[in-house]
């Protein structure tokens, strides 16, 4: 079952059901506005991260202001949106899989699909199905450039891994992934500047070896929401991904210089209860409806009221100033880390001064497969 | 959209495409027949709470071992229970929207629905909506046990609200809601043993002013998995309101003298990058496939790996004793809280013996509406 839409156009904002994913389209708007503004004069085009999105709607919106295509980090990801007729994937991530490598390759018919490879021992796996589905399948390679999750050594190693993908009859070299996510959330600038000049030395490194083997190397991709810029004006990368410019969220908003974008996204939340002489307030939006992996989420211009636990079901909020909300009451919630958060909703709920302007769907909810 | 079902009957665990939410099912029936054989002494009957499960066929197998009903948390869920046929269900939570209420209402003509309050306010309200379904409600009133959550001051305050619900022409009163949530995490048992005692004052207090009032209380409710006995062998609780003890979780094992329940809950995950000499490998499952507001989840029966690290898409693995896991290899992950990881998921893949024997739904998911 798929949840019940929780608004209908025309209805102001304080009718809609909770817990509700809210978007603030005018934010919204400004913040795809402001990121095609930014990169304009860079180098690099988007490739905007769909894990965060995980809407059609919402990648279509990104790519008629220049996005070159879109992001996953899941086959049924990459399902949802070709199906809703997004014509550019690239598969941001290992697929080891080959059940979900078939279903990867299945899409070539109606869409562009490139997938990442960090193993040697999956040129083979690559090099069957794609031959197995009647198609060339772009692979790129990714390098591990400080994040210390996927990505083989920078360098050598991945120019090896790269010509032997492009002398694959069923694959070609699509690139290098280059994405540094510890680095997104560094809160001092300076931190994040030294960290994506450290991932620029592992490309550089991994371009001269592609440049020995003559390999062409189309894409470049890798950047975030907190470090973009470095990215896009580094003359190495040509593809940013990021992906939560789009809402913005509490993890984000607590770097040091955070990203120049508006809060978008929020979890409108009611007051459940609210015991007489308690000191507290309860809200119906718990961690199932706002996840706290990056802190408990903020309460939106009420800097008089903390959001200061989380039960599955229940957010607990006080009043700084002792004045806490009434019971009905609602309030905007800003996630503590907006992927997570969209991907608990079936709906997005667009609002604009204050009316429910549209309902769409979280078209890849879930999609984890 | 839903997720495509990541099995098929008969397969091996080994063929499940992951991430994916697999029920040992030797295990989750165990766990059923201990609590059920656990209570038979004691005066209490299970009302076992579907928030942590959210299925309907679940529901009927604890209800087939005596379970006297489901509670929920939202009116989401009780709709779907209700319309898969459970017959007796309490939200064991205040609602406060009427449209919500209405729903719930709505749901008398084929089941028992009851619901909560802590507020005298809600009085008029819960009269209201009664009375233009055409129901008599019956409204249990949460009284504050510790948990400093939901709940109005228990004694007279909690007994005049009662007395004010009993008065009103559409509502009855169902009883006392009484469940003590962070108990249930205290770990040392003597903690949670004087926990429940001051829990069990405070229903005692509030019973003597229901019985100065003449009120039959007919349920009083609480009791989790980590308490449930002290509840269930003291005379004033009558229903148990545990949930996790039918899969349990990581951080219900952390309790010093754990509850008595296997672990029949895991998340399969597959690793997906392993890249050389990094000291590491990568499985596909992040907290979005196993949230982490409890912990990170264990690896299970590999007390030589350790989980280390999520992001959105990706949990990091160390071996204790340098051997990882390889490429492709799966392995189940115990999650680090069982409700939030359910719910994450639109199937169960029940294996028995190393096959898969069944494909549940989740019946509920994402029901927080």
């Amino acid at each position: 079952m798929l949840q019940p839409p929780p608004a209908e156009p025309g209805m102001r904002e304080d009718e809609v059901d909770t817990p509700a994913l809210v978007l603030d389209l005018d934010a919204f708007e400004a913040n795809l506005d402001t990121m095609a503004k930014l990169l304009a004069p860079t180098g690099a085009k988007l490739r905007a991260h769909a894990k965060t999105h995980k809407s059609a709607v919402i990648a279509k919106l990104q790519m008629a202001r220049g996005a070159v295509g879109q992001c996953v980090q899941k086959v049924g990801e990459a399902e949802a949106l070709a199906h809703a007729g997004i014509g550019d994937i690239l598969v941001s991530n290992e697929v080891v899989s080959p059940r979900k490598l078939a279903r990867l390759a299945a899409l070539s018919s109606i869409a562009r699909v490139q997938v990442c490879a960090d193993d040697p021992a999956m040129v083979p796996v690559l090099e069957s199905v794609a031959e197995a589905a009647g198609v060339r399948l772009s692979v790129l390679v990714e390098i591990e450039v400080g994040a210390r999750r996927c990505g083989l050594e920078a360098g050598a190693p991945a120019g090896e891994l790269a010509a032997h993908i492009a002398a694959s009859k069923h694959l070609s070299f699509g690139g290098l992934q280059a994405y540094f996510g510890g680095a997104q959330h560094k809160r001092q600038p300076e931190e994040r500047r030294l960290a994506i000049a450290f991932a620029g030395a592992c490309v550089e490194r991994t371009l001269e070896e592609l440049k020995k083997r003559k390999l062409d190397c189309p894409i470049v991709g890798g950047g975030g929401t907190g470090t973009f810029l470095h990215e896009a004006t580094s003359g190495l990368w040509n593809e940013i991904q990021a992906g939560s410019y789009a809402f913005m969220d509490a993890d984000y908003a607590r770097n040091v210089e955070p990203p120049p974008f508006r809060h978008a996204l929020f979890v409108l939340a009611q007051v459940m209860s609210a015991p007489a002489g308690a000191g507290r307030a309860v809200v119906d939006a718990g961690h199932k409806a706002a996840p706290i992996d990056s802190g408990f989420p903020q309460v939106f211009a009420r800097p008089d009221l903390a959001y200061i636990g989380a039960s599955d079901e229940h957010g607990v909020i006080e009043a700084r100033d002792g004045t806490l909300p009434v019971l009905g009451e609602k309030l905007r919630l800003i996630p503590g880390h907006c992927d997570p958060t969209v991907d608990r909703y079936d709906w997005y709920v667009g609002v604009r001064k204050g009316r429910v302007e549209s309902l769409w769907p979280v078209t890849a909810r879930g999609m984890m497969i």
